[in-house]
């Protein structure tokens, strides 16, 4: 069996790796002749809107799913005449707009922060006026690791924001005063049978993910419930089926969401050594119409990512239950090279690893005391 | 950093697996063009004895291993004077022979059987007489899944045993009346520092192994330190670096070498899921040079083998804890071409899930009943 993959970046290569044990064979659609896929699968290198590269990747697989969200939707429908595509191009749709994935969560009744949509600079000032400051101003489209945002503290500079950003359709909403960022990977069965993992705690600066931690106290089966019961709504509406990422903040005890991703999503890159079955595999046993794994995790651990520079693989290596993962990325800064999860069979043990991660990692705040 | 590996085989497809997220990258060398490995990685076809072969592998690589036994030394030491290469050529001298390995044995006060080279029928006849009956007769070179071994009853078998193999050097041994066969995975870093996994119970079923499971009972303990001793006697003579796989016929409490291999072994595929490190990425690890990382169980696991024909996939991922290797080969008679490691997190959930995968794989006998 065949998969098409549309973007070669570090998910499809993680997706190619989980899937080629099971016998499944990769064909990598991406605009870049280098990508981290390519490396070990094919790849055809052309423009998402080119229907040619389409006609070609179609005919070399059976079934076709995607890695990255800034694919046009048009290239998804396309597709899907020719062979399946998973998750359901619709998906898509909605994902990759921030207005669009709002209101389908109101009208699925999953709470969200409030927001306007923003096309003019008077649309600005009035969402200011309804919401208040401190907002944050970001584009609906095409916004990844904190790009395309911008903070605004006060009336003065909602204009710069706006010229900033000018020229795309935008969205205002408060800045929300959240006490942790938590994320939940689900994913239903061609059969939809719907399975998630552990909810997650994320840690952003800068606006890229730092590190994530799957949940492992009492107190989380509330909340792993009620962001269950979203994603499920989610996943049934639309007829989906793969993997889905929900990223909430937690306020007061309240999961809002923040946003959406109709795909694997770099905090739950944990479950590949920590979870029963990793989101990668999960995600094409789904789409195969093969039966879901357990989304169970095993035993502790967190996922460091590897940011802007080249890390000392000799030092990671040297932390006990360190599983690195380089994504075949030349160093620059801010992007994402690969990551770390962190497996012990304990919260202690874990606890004792790492601090010894972070330093061989660089990576700062130290953790345990961002969790104590 | 780019390794080189001699044998394109499953084995060498998991070290690419294993390798990959490490930032590696792979070039095979393999007389076939069709192998498991050419599907992930660059592929250079091209006999073993051809040394224009070795220097396009050599000028394209940083670095040698062999994932195939029945490579000429010769090659490994041609390899050597232009790249670094582990194990040690020497290694595979002695392993690839019969009689080398057990003689090495002797030398290092490691048990084996008792054994006598045979080149002709009169010697084949002495033998018999000295070590009775019923005896082994086995090719010293390129056996392998059972291949090359006949079984000798009586002595009017000798003379069409001996036709059968007859050409190769030789080998005669007792039938050793083992109460199981146990393996080691031990490995060696370039600092000398030593590991070993826990011994594993095989199972053969016409010469084949059908599958294997890690010791967890505290009675193997002693044998464990047993045999981590013999594993490094070895290891230190040799100054060897990287993977070696001891394998022993259990009798009466002792532990006698049947075989050696250096190199990965399948014996040894439970690690993937089942230890800590694969021993896959710690072949990788001793040979770059970086540190071990633990061999330790993670869970309960046991490891079948999926031979001769195709499995029923999506009743494989049905059994909870089952994970799939495929190994891209087409389907024939005693081929493996795959093989499925269950994991559980008890003992009991362990035995309650693998008569569902025996069941799935068409395996017998029964491993409940094999091990109970």
């Amino acid at each position: 069996m065949r998969i098409g993959v549309l973007g070669g970046g570090q998910l499809g290569r993680m997706l190619a790796l989980a899937g080629v044990p099971l016998g499944l064979r990769f064909v990598f659609e991406d605009p870049a002749a280098e990508t981290p896929a390519q490396l070990i699968a094919e790849q055809i290198v052309g423009a998402y809107e080119d229907q040619d590269v389409h006609h070609s990747l179609a005919e070399r697989v059976d079934l076709v799913t995607y890695e990255f969200e800034n694919v046009p939707v048009a290239a998804l429908y396309h597709l899907a005449e020719h062979r399946p595509v998973f998750p359901v191009p619709q998906a898509l749709g909605i994902m990759q707009d921030r207005a669009k994935e709002k209101r389908l969560c109101e009208q699925l009744a999953i709470p969200v922060p409030p927001f306007r949509k923003v096309e003019t600079l008077d649309q600005l000032r009035a969402a200011a006026a309804d919401l208040g400051f401190p907002l944050m101003l970001k584009t609906r489209y095409a916004g990844y690791d904190g790009r395309g945002q911008r903070r605004v503290d006060e009336p003065a500079a909602l204009e710069p924001a706006f010229s900033a950003l000018g020229g795309r359709l935008l969205l205002a909403e408060p800045v929300v005063p959240f006490a942790r960022e938590l994320s939940l990977i689900a994913v239903r069965g061609r059969d939809g049978v719907c399975a998630a993992y552990p909810l997650t705690e994320n840690h952003h600066q800068d606006g890229i993910l730092r590190w994530s931690r799957p949940l492992t106290d009492a107190g989380a089966v509330e909340q792993q419930t009620v962001a269950e019961t979203y994603a499920r709504r989610v996943l049934e509406h639309l007829g989906y089926v793969g993997v889905v990422t929900l990223e909430f903040f937690e306020v007061g005890g309240v999961l809002l969401v923040n946003e959406m991703a109709p795909r694997v999503h770099n905090s739950g890159h944990w479950t590949i050594e920590g979870a029963a079955t990793s989101q990668f595999e999960n995600h094409l046993r789904a789409g195969l119409g093969w039966p879901l794994g357990p989304t169970t995790r095993r035993g502790f651990s967190v996922m460091m990512n590897i940011i802007g520079t080249e890390p000392d693989v000799a030092r990671i290596l040297a932390v006990p239950g360190a599983h690195l993962h380089l994504y075949g990325k030349d160093a620059r800064p801010h992007r994402k090279l690969g990551h770390v999860t962190l497996v012990a069979e304990t919260a202690e043990q874990l606890r004792a690893q790492e601090l010894r991660l972070a330093a061989g990692l660089a990576a700062s705040p130290p953790l345990a005391a961002a969790t104590a």
